[in-house]
């Protein structure tokens, strides 16, 4: 095999590492920096290094945030009495997007997993246990695979001792969705979870 | 829409610079950097400065190196009688790839392009014409669009002046296909060019 410049080895190398980039668009990613304005591509590397130094995990819900606060914990128009549970900080971007839900949010940082030795203190619990005051409503809205309900049921097993309202993310038929193509466990909560018109 | 940190939003608009990423794969990607380690964010940065420090163009196929003349040139192994010509310095790869091709590249760097404001001055051709001696074999490949056929037909009636063989890239039916799915263009190609076995 033709051996590459060694930078452009590193750089091929370094793009294949990214998740869901493969050898090829590795490749084509590297020549196309290769014939890219400097300015441009020196932009792409310092944003890089930025967002690395810049970014840390607000002291309150363990989102991401520029200062030891974030936007959504510092602002004073949202509820503080609804606090949403995620896995982590991508998803809080899922219920921002469709503009509706006005609480707060609690980042977990991950689901229980004994066996990759994921446990309770692994994740951000602790915290959300002092954040919780009797009264909120706590809706827990981790993903709906195994270790997402593991985890909902591990939290509503701690969170019910605090006397606050649990709920859970309906689980139905997806909007514009055909019914042909739901797979049977969906159709099953969809009939449990009925309701009158 | 909530406010991510600045240096988030500065980051997916980087990404989404890129060839191929669309919006929310530059979401997705710049959440995977964020709880990626330190260090191998730092070196994807790194990777990318380098390569733009280090690689030039060699000076005499105008292909990358991080020397005056890149590895191909300088490798004694390879026929310097034959020198195939393509647009970019991506395609040498296509044909390394292959690990038959044992002769000497030549990079264009693009194709003319009267609309786009290309023409012969702004490619690499001047270049071209002195490396070319009498008696060597010139492959034209540069690909089989409009602009590339122009091109390659460009250079032939520059060539055939310098008395060296000129080929072109064989046309027909790729190795693996159905005949039912090729297009009547390369069938009628196939045909033209058939071999007697």
């Amino acid at each position: 095999m033709f051996s590459l410049p060694n930078s452009a080895k590193i750089l091929i190398q370094e793009f294949s590492n990214l998740p869901g980039i493969g050898k090829k668009t590795a490749q084509r990613l590297t020549f196309y920096i290769l014939q890219c304005e400097k300015h441009k591509v020196f932009s792409l590397s310092q944003a890089l290094k930025n967002i690395k130094e810049k970014i840390r995990n607000c002291s309150v819900c363990n989102g991401i945030a520029e200062s030891d606060v974030c936007g959504i914990c510092n602002d004073p128009t949202r509820d503080e009495n609804i606090i949403c549970i995620v896995e982590n900080s991508h998803d809080i971007l899922v219920f921002e997007r469709t503009n509706s839900y006005k609480g707060k949010y609690h980042v977990l940082g991950g689901t229980l997993s004994p066996l990759d030795g994921v446990g309770p203190e692994e994740l951000n619990i602790d915290n959300l246990v002092q954040r919780v005051k009797a009264g909120m409503e706590i809706i827990l809205a981790t993903n709906s695979n195994v270790e997402g309900e593991t985890t909902a049921l591990y939290l509503a097993k701690i969170l019910t001792k605090k006397n606050v309202n649990l709920t859970r993310l309906a689980r139905g038929i997806p909007i514009g969705s055909d019914l042909g193509y739901i797979d049977s466990a969906t159709i099953i909560r969809a009939m449990e979870g009925r309701t009158s018109v």
